[in-house]
C-alpha cells in the first residue's frame, strides 16, 4: 500500500501562487541595477553597412551599449546542451548574440543599458544603423530552390539547417508497390507560440569575474553551458538561476530564451553593474522560438484487409532564421510519425529549413503534433477507403509492446487500445459519428491516436542529503516551470525514503549546488528526475537503517522507515535525532542518484473531439475533448489530469485558432494578446481526461511522463471530427472561419448551405 | 614531482580584496530591507519586570519590535553542532534569542526593524523597561561559592556550565609524591577578544516559508542548524551563506555571531520584510564571545634527571553568561596542556564557569594558549630548579610518535625537536640568553613550545562536477574567513585531479547544494577538506579516464590527466571535449567526497621570543619571534607563513596588552578600538616564519594543519624572556607597563633600577 503514490497532494507551491509571493524573473531586483533595451531589424534580411552608437552612448544615464563590435564573436546554438544530445547530431552553430547581418525581423541589433528603461529607450532611438537590404526568404520550399540566397552563406552551402534526417525500415517503395489502397497528401502547419505569461526575461551580475544570472529557463544547466562557451568562462564561475518560478515555459525557454540571458550578460560586463532585460509582449512574439511550421507530405499505403503496409513521409520545416531544435525536432517527427502503428515498410526523411522568419525551436509535442496531424489524416483517409471504422482500424494496426520499430528503444507497454476504446466510448462514437445531418450547424466526432518519449537519451542526477532536523533536502538542477511536477517528486522523495511529504524540501532551478541536469522539459522529469530520486533514497535509507541497526544492536532487516521515524527496533528513532547523533559519531547521511544508463519509455494518447460547424459562418466550435492518457501510474493524478487539460487547450488552439502571420516583409502580423487568438475560457470547451494506468516498469512506482502528450493528437482528432460533420477533411491549420468557409465552398457545402436559406459572402 | 604542492600559488580572493569588490556581509542590500537596531541591558543581572514596547511599535516606519514575548521560547546553543562534536559533551542548552532574563551588560532585551537606522534607533530608545536588579556574579571563583546566586538557575542548580572535563593517566598523586623537584602555580588569564575587523552582522529574509539568512558565520550549516532549531523549520527550507567574504572570524563566528543571525531572522518573520543588522564595535565587544579568561592551577614535577614525572592542573574558565563551547574549551584545555611532554602521571579537571560578564566561546586556540602559558611557565621554573637549559629540558621531555598519551587518537607525526632546536638557534639563544645585565633596558629570550590538533572528530564532505568547459567545481559547507585557505584547496585539486589550478573553481559558504560541513575553525580545513577533495578528485580521474580509455579504444592505465588533457592514449583528449562527449553519450562525471572516519593529526610549534624590558616605564618591547612550525607539508608556503605571522601578533598582544577590562557593575571599559589595545604594525616586531616541514601519513600530500598554532606559545614565550631579562616570572598576562612594574617592584628590581638613577612612581 502506498502513502503518498496516486494521490492527489497539494501542490508545494500552490500557496505562494495564489497569495502572489512567488518570485519569477520580472521580479527580481539587484541592488544598482541597470535596464535593457534592444534595437532590432527592421529588415527581414539585411548587411549592417554603419552602426553610430555615439549618440546612444553619449545620453546621460547610459552605461552600456553592445552591438557585434564589442561583443563576444563566437557561434553559439542557443538550446544549450540540449541539441547536442541527439545521437550523431551536429547542431546547428549559427548564432551570435549580436551580428552585422540580420536575418528576421526583430534580430538584435545592438543593445543599451541604462539607469532607467527611459533612458535606455531614448538611447536605442539615437542609434544609427545604415542596413543593405537583401533579399528575404519566408517559405522552406522557396529556401530549397537551387538558386536561393543563402541565409547563412559564411558557414554553409545550403539553406538547411544540420543536415536532414532519414528513417528506414523495410522497403518503402517495394511496400508501396504492394499496397491495395494508397492515400497519399501534403499537409500544412502553422506557426504557433507558446505565448506563455511571463515574457523573456534576464537579470546578469557580473562581478569578481562571476557571473550570475536570474532567467526564466528550463534548463539552468543548459544556459551555463552557452553561457561560459560565449564568454569562454570558467562554467564553474557562471550561475544560472530561476528566481526560482518560472511563468509558463512550453519549449521556447530550453536554453536561451530570445537571447535574454546573453545580452544582460553581455551589458553587464561592459558597465560593471548589473543589468536587466524584460522583453515586451511584442519582442516575445517576434524574437523567441516558435512550433517549426511548414509541409508535411505523406504517404500511407494498407492491404485490403486493413493492415498497414506502406509509410512514406517527407517533413520540409520552417525553421526560420536560426537553427536551434532544428534537427531534433525534424526526427522527432520523423520517429513519433513512425511509432504508433505497426507498417513493415517505411520511409521517412525530414529537415529543418532556413528562411528569414522568427526562429522556430522546442514547443510542447517537439514535432509530434506535426506529424500526428498528417498520420491521422491518413489513417481516416484509409479508413473511408476501407470502409473501416477509424477506431477499429487504428486498434488493428497500433504498436504493441516490444514490435519491431525503428526507434532506438524498445516499446516496453503500452495501453493505447485502451486509450483508444476509452475515448471513442467517452465522446459516445457509436451514438453520434457520421451523424452530422444538413442543417447549418453540423455536429460531428473525430478521434486521433499518437505516443510520446519521455526520459530520452538525457541523465538525471540529485543529491539527498538528510538535514539535522529529519527533513530530507533534494537537490536538482531541473527547473519548476509551472507543471506543478516538483510535488510529484516530493511525493516519490517521501514514498522511497518513507519520510512525511512535509519533511521533503526539494531545491532546483539552480545551477549552484545541483549536480548536472539536462532541464524540464521532453515530458522528462517525473520520470527520470523520479528514478534518480528512487535510486538515492534507497541508498540513504540503506544508511539510516544500518546506522540505526548499529545504534540500537538489532539487525537492520528488522528495521523500517515509516512516518520518518525508524520503526521495528527495540526503540523507535526520530530521523533528526538519528542524524544529529550521526553527525556526533562521524557519519552523515547523504545520497547521490545518477542514472547508469539513457531510458526511454513510451506514454500513450487518444482524444476523441466532438465538433459543431457552422456552416454560415465557418465557425468549428469544439463542443467537447476526451483525453485518455496512459501515463504509466499517476503519481498524482490531479496534476496529471492538469497537464492533460492544458495540452488539449493548446491542441485547441492549434487546431482551430492560433497562427502567427508573417506578411511579405517577414514582419509579424499578429504579436500580441489581442491578436494572437489564444483559446480563452469562454473558447474552452468540456474536457474530460481520462488516465488509463499501465505499470511501466522502468518508471518511478511504474510511472511514465505526461507533459507533452496532452496536445498531441487534439488536432488531428478536431479535424477528424470536422469531416464527419462536413465531410470535408482539412489538410491545412489552423480550421479558421475563412479556410473553413473556403474549404467547405471548394467541395460545395457552402453551396448547400445557402439552398438552405442562409447566405453567405463567397469570394 | 608535484606541480601545484609547496607552491606559493597567488590568493585567488587576492584581487577583490585589494580591488575592494569583495562583498561582505556588511555590504548586503536586500530589496525593501530593513535595519535593525537591538536594546541592551545596563545590568549584569536582572529580571525584566515590564517591557512596554506600545511607544516603539507606533513610530512610523517601525515595522517590528522582537521581545522575548513574540519570539520563539526555544533554548539553544549559539555554537551550531559544534558543541555538540565533544565525544559526550552535553552542550549547554541556555540561550534564547530574547529572555525575560538578563545575565551580562549588553544582553539583548528588544529589537526593532524599521525602515531606517535612525528611526530603528529611536524606536529603540522609546522602549520602557522595568528591570528588577539581580547580584551578579563576575569572577569563577566566586560562582564556585557554595552560596553563589545560580545564573541559570531555571535549567541547573550550579554554575558550571555543562559539567567538567577530566583526564587521568598514571597516577598523580603517587607520581607527584615521588618527583626530586616540583613547581606549582596559579596563573591568570585575561580576557582576550577577536576584535575581528567586520563587526558581526547578518541579514535575513523570511518569504515563503523559506528562511534566507546573509552572515559571515564560520559554519553556515551550523547556523543553518541553530534557526532550525529555535524556529522548529524544516532546514532544507533554510539557507545561510557567506557572501562570500568574511571579515575575519578567529573563533567567534562558530554557528550564531552575537545573535545577529537570530534577530534578524525573527524580525524578518514579524514584519515580513527583509532586515539587515550590524552590529557597532562597541556593541561585538560588548555582546559576542571573547576567549575565556580564568584561572589555571599547575603543578609539575620531575625526577632529578629532568625526567618530568606528575602533571597536575585545575583550570576555573570563567564563561560569562553563557555556556557557548565551555566544556570543549575547558576539555582542550586539558588536552593540550597534557599532549607536548611525556609525564607518566597525570591529572586534569577543569571546567568553564557561569558569570554575569560577556560570554566566552571560541577564539583561535580555543583553550591552548591558556594552558600552554601554566604548562611552560612551570617547565622554565623546574628547568630553573634543575639548572637544565630549558631548550634541553623541553628536547629531554617531548612526546614522541605513538608515544602514550592521554588523548583519543595518536601522535602521529612530530618535528616538535626541529620546531625547538629552530627556533632557539634563529633567535641566538646560546649567544643572548642570561644576558641581561643591569641597565634601564634589559634584554631577554625565552621560548615556548605546544601542540594543537587539526581535523578533530569532524566530518569533511566536498562534492566535484566536471563542468562542460573542462573546468572543476568543487562544492563544499567549508567557509573562506579570511585565511586564504580556499586556494590551498585548489591547490590540492588541480594536483589530484591533473588540471589546471585556473580551472578549479571552489564554491563554498553556502549551505544551498553543499553537503554539510561543520566550517571553518578547529585547523581543520586544509587537512579535512583537502582530504575529502583528494578522494573525490581520485574517484572522478578514475571515471575520466575509464571513459577515455573507452572513447580512444585503449588501455586506461596508460592514461593520465596532465594541464587539463588526458594523455598517454592514441590522442589527446581536452577534458571540456571529454565531458561534453559524456554527456551526449550519457556519462556525467561527478564525484563525492565523504570522509569515512574521524582522524586528528597533530600540528607542532615552538617560538622564541626577544624582548627588551624598560624597568623604568615597565614597557615590555618585543624585538623579534622565531615561530617554528611542523605543519607537515606546506601545500602553500607564503599562505602558511601569513597564518604564523598572523597568529604571532595575536599571541603578542595576548602577551603584553591585550585585555577586556570588567568593572564591578560588569560593563565592560574598553569596547573599541581605541581603547582596547590590538597591536598594531608599530608594536609590531621583526616576526620570523620557520616551516619545518614533516609529512604527515594521513593528510592530503602530507599536510596537517596550522591556523591556530600560530599564537600558542607565544606568551608563554615572551613571559619566559621577560624572565630572563629581569629576572622574574609573571603569572598574569598581558604584561602591561603597570603589570610589570609591579611585578618589579614586588621583585625589588625596580629598586634596582633606581639606584642607578631612573625615577619610578611606586604606590
Amino acid at each position: 500500500m502506498k502513502r503518498y503514490i496516486s494521490k492527489n497532494q497539494k501542490r508545494s507551491d500552490a500557496l505562494s501562487k495564489v497569495t502572489g509571493e512567488a518570485t519569477y524573473t520580472h521580479d527580481i531586483v539587484v541592488p544598482g541595477m541597470l535596464f535593457a533595451k534592444v534595437l532590432r531589424s527592421p529588415h527581414a534580411h539585411a548587411r549592417i553597412r554603419k552602426l553610430d552608437v555615439s549618440k546612444a552612448a553619449a545620453l546621460p544615464g547610459v552605461k552600456a551599449v553592445a552591438t557585434w563590435e564589442n561583443t563576444p564573436r563566437k557561434l553559439f546554438n542557443s538550446t544549450g546542451m540540449m541539441a547536442f544530445l541527439y545521437p550523431g547530431a551536429k547542431p546547428a552553430m549559427d548564432e551570435y548574440i549580436f551580428d552585422q547581418m540580420v536575418r528576421h525581423v526583430g534580430d538584435e541589433v545592438a543593445a543599451v543599458a541604462a539607469t532607467s528603461e527611459e533612458i535606455a529607450a531614448e538611447a536605442i532611438r539615437l542609434i544609427e544603423v545604415e542596413y543593405e537590404p537583401l533579399p528575404a526568404l519566408l517559405d522552406p520550399l522557396d529556401a530549397l530552390e537551387e538558386d536561393a540566397i543563402l541565409i547563412h552563406g559564411d558557414i554553409q552551402d545550403n539553406n538547411i539547417a544540420s543536415g536532414t534526417h532519414t528513417i528506414r525500415q523495410g522497403d518503402f517503395e517495394k511496400g508501396w508497390a504492394e499496397c491495395d489502397v494508397t492515400y497519399e497528401a501534403r499537409v500544412k502547419l502553422p506557426i504557433q507560440k507558446q505565448a506563455q505569461l511571463e515574457t523573456h526575461a534576464a537579470v546578469a551580475e557580473y562581478r569578481n569575474g562571476e557571473l550570475t544570472v536570474w532567467s526564466p529557463t528550463q534548463s539552468v544547466h543548459g544556459t551555463k553551458y552557452i553561457l561560459a562557451h560565449i564568454f569562454d568562462m570558467s562554467a564553474g564561475n557562471i550561475r544560472v538561476m530561476n528566481p526560482p518560478y518560472v511563468g509558463g515555459a512550453f519549449g521556447v525557454r530550453v536554453g536561451f530564451g530570445g537571447k535574454a540571458e546573453g545580452i544582460v550578460s553581455c551589458l553587464s560586463m561592459l558597465s560593471g553593474y548589473p543589468v536587466k532585460l524584460v522583453l515586451t509582449r511584442e519582442e516575445d512574439f517576434t524574437v523567441s522560438d516558435t512550433r517549426h511550421s511548414g509541409y508535411v507530405d505523406i504517404k500511407l499505403g494498407a492491404k485490403a484487409d486493413g493492415r498497414f503496409h506502406a509509410f512514406g513521409m517527407n517533413a520540409y520545416l520552417n525553421t526560420g532564421a536560426y537553427g536551434t531544435h532544428g534537427i531534433e525536432v525534424a526526427a522527432c517527427l520523423g520517429n513519433m510519425a513512425t511509432s504508433t502503428y505497426r507498417v513493415p515498410n517505411i520511409f521517412f526523411e525530414g529537415a529543418s529549413i532556413y528562411t528569414n522568419i522568427v526562429p522556430a525551436g522546442a514547443f510542447r509535442g517537439f514535432g509530434n503534433p506535426q506529424a500526428v496531424f498528417a498520420v491521422e489524416t491518413a489513417v481516416d483517409a484509409l479508413a473511408k477507403k476501407l470502409d473501416i471504422d477509424p477506431v477499429e482500424l487504428r486498434l488493428k494496426n497500433r504498436i504493441r509492446v516490444n514490435d519491431e520499430w525503428p526507434l532506438s528503444y524498445p516499446c516496453s507497454s503500452t495501453a493505447l487500445d485502451e486509450c483508444i476504446k476509452q475515448a471513442a466510448a467517452k465522446i459516445g462514437w457509436s451514438e453520434k459519428r457520421g451523424r452530422a445531418g444538413q442543417g447549418r450547424f453540423r455536429r460531428g466526432v473525430g478521434l486521433g491516436a499518437g505516443t510520446h518519449f519521455c526520459g530520452y537519451d538525457e541523465l538525471a542526477h540529485v543529491s539527498l542529503e538528510l538535514e539535522t532536523d529529519g527533513s530530507l533536502s533534494v537537490f536538482t538542477g531541473n527547473s519548476e516551470i509551472g507543471t506543478g511536477h516538483i510535488t510529484s517528486l516530493q511525493q516519490i522523495t517521501a514514498e522511497s525514503f518513507g519520510c512525511e511529504i512535509e519533511q521533503v524540501n526539494i531545491k532546483y532551478g539552480d545551477t549552484r549546488g545541483t549536480p548536472y541536469d539536462v532541464g524540464c522539459h521532453s515530458t522528462r522529469s517525473v520520470f527520470a528526475i523520479g528514478n534518480a530520486i528512487s535510486m538515492a533514497a534507497g541508498e540513504l535509507k540503506e544508511q539510516v537503517l544500518q546506522y540505526a541497526a548499529g545504534a540500537m544492536g538489532c539487525s537492520a532487516e528488522a528495521l523500517s522507515i515509516e512516518s520518518g521515524r525508524v520503526r521495528g527496533g527495540p526503540e523507535e528513532m526520530d530521523l533528526g535525532q538519528l542524524a544529529r547523533d550521526g553527525h556526533i559519531h562521524k557519519t552523515h547521511f547523504s545520497a547521490e542518484g545518477k542514472s547508469k544508463e539513457a531510458v526511454t519509455v513510451t506514454p500513450w494518447e487518444a482524444h476523441a473531439a466532438e465538433v459543431e460547424v457552422d456552416t454560415l459562418t465557418g465557425m468549428v466550435k469544439v463542443l467537447k475533448v476526451v483525453a485518455a492518457h496512459d501515463v504509466g501510474v499517476a503519481i498524482n493524478p490531479q496534476l496529471v489530469e492538469g497537464q492533460i487539460e492544458g495540452g488539449v487547450v493548446i491542441g485547441i488552439g492549434y487546431a482551430t485558432r492560433e497562427e502567427m502571420s508573417i506578411n511579405e516583409k517577414g514582419e509579424v502580423y499578429n504579436s500580441s494578446y489581442h491578436t494572437y487568438m489564444l483559446p480563452t475560457f469562454a473558447d474552452t470547451p468540456e474536457i474530460e481526461p481520462v488516465i488509463v494506468e499501465s505499470y511501466e516498469p522502468r518508471g518511478p512506482y511504474g510511472a511514465k511522463g505526461v507533459g507533452e502528450c496532452g496536445l498531441v493528437p487534439t488536432a488531428a482528432a478536431i479535424a477528424a471530427a470536422v469531416e464527419d460533420a462536413t465531410g470535408v477533411r482539412f489538410l491545412e491549420i489552423p480550421l479558421t472561419p475563412q479556410r473553413v468557409l473556403d474549404g467547405l465552398q471548394a467541395a460545395c457545402v457552402t453551396c448547400q448551405a445557402e439552398k438552405e436559406g442562409g447566405t453567405i459572402d463567397v469570394e
